[in-house]
């Protein structure tokens, strides 16, 4: 992929899932009002492109630049959901939109199967950090606690995923924790 | 698929033509707004999920489930964009869009070809529900009669073109019935 | 394809890319006020569909038209996005969107690998534009000769980049030109 191609895809990836919040949302897209967020994403992405050579290296920093996009994105972007008003319900899912979005975008673009379909823990995540945020606030825990417990939970619960091989599955294969042959079954 | 990554599918398919008619129309989008809908799609693709094992049912569900969608989100779709003043030709490609715009983001983002690009008689029979119903309005004919009227002549193209296998072609082979090797041209 | 999904996403390809900068910027979807836009796009699949049957005619028709539109497209965008009030990076990076926008969303619906993806000089052909058109205005050249200059400049940078064969690449193959197994390489 070209320089420019990198940048584009980099930048959709870090703004696709607020992007697709605020448009369903009726807010006004935050960045087209100040340059400095696409600057920035520019900026990250030409940085990686030109400095980051080793591609294990690149792949294992995305992994956990990810990691922690969805653990913060979630909590955020279900933030701004319900300072604009929207119900409880909805800024939870809007929390998922926008820790999910950008890189579903990422993913159809570069026809990559996209990760909520990969039966990895990772909406699940977002929703764990979205709905933990929503319900903390819900019950009267203060603005800053509630946000770093709700990321926690979404960060631990990815990383646990990643770092134990954790997945989903259809009914019958509930939940399946590394590559053993026997699954462990839950529910 | 695991579970999450089942109902934000089911859920994106159910909502995602009304949800683009209402980005295009500047429309709230009406989701957004009450979480009645939302739930009730998750409920969906929940109960799918979980209680219809047998992948068979649940293809033939799906696609008359489909079907019936298709029918009613073409005349509701068109109906919702003449309500908010768009002009009739608007109104009625409003009323396509609303009525496979879900199954496009579906088929995008799970990699298949979309149905609309198949040759199958898919998107032509929401343009006939919803040209249908805009042309009926637009003579004078009340309300509930053109719904009616316009619901069934998609309904029946479709099913026409599921049950015969009817399929549209390249401009020398206009359309094509069954599987024979004789094609039947028209036009 | 049949005639309905051709006319799709013959229609989706040129509207595509500007729906895409009105929703980011929050203006109203230029084409729902008035179906003529609409018609136009639908009138020229129609055309391409019935009359242009040589497949080597539709593919060559199909690349120049893409490097006009492009052109084009990428100054109307930065225009559009100026008159609107967007900064000036974020006009810029209007006008890419509108000039690319409609062909990306083209190749995700047909499963085809993206321009912006393949290497080629196509979004830098279109940045160029928009970029020089926002720079031309933003020093005081008048408007007519600073879109002039911009389209062309957009035009001519695509057009050698098809003809010479010119290719992006990753780091340490910034530029390739040719088919040459000897690489020619810049910065």
């Amino acid at each position: 992929m070209d320089v420019l191609g990198f940048v584009l895809i980099g930048t959709i990836t870090g703004i696709g899932g607020g992007t697709t919040r605020d448009l369903l949302l009726g807010r006004t897209v935050w960045w087209t009002q100040d340059p400095l967020e696409l600057t920035l994403c520019v900026t990250a992405s030409l940085v990686t492109f030109f400095f980051i050579k080793s591609d294990i290296t690149r792949r294992k920093g995305m992994i956990w630049a990810d990691t922690l996009g969805l653990s913060v994105f979630g909590v955020v972007g279900c933030y701004v959901a319900l300072q604009f008003g929207a119900p409880f319900v909805i800024a939870v899912f809007m929390g998922m939109v926008t820790a999910t979005g950008g890189g579903l975008i990422r993913d159809v673009i570069t026809n990559t199967q996209p990760m909520i379909m990969s039966g990895q823990v990772y909406a699940t995540a977002a929703l764990l950090g979205s709905l933990s945020y929503a319900s903390l606030r819900h019950i009267g825990v203060p603005e800053i606690p509630a946000e770093i417990v709700a990321c926690l939970a979404a960060f631990s619960l990815r990383a646990s995923a990643i770092i134990f091989n954790i997945r989903m599955g259809p009914p019958n294969e509930f939940i399946r924790i590394g590559n053993t042959d026997d699954d462990h079954r839950k529910h």
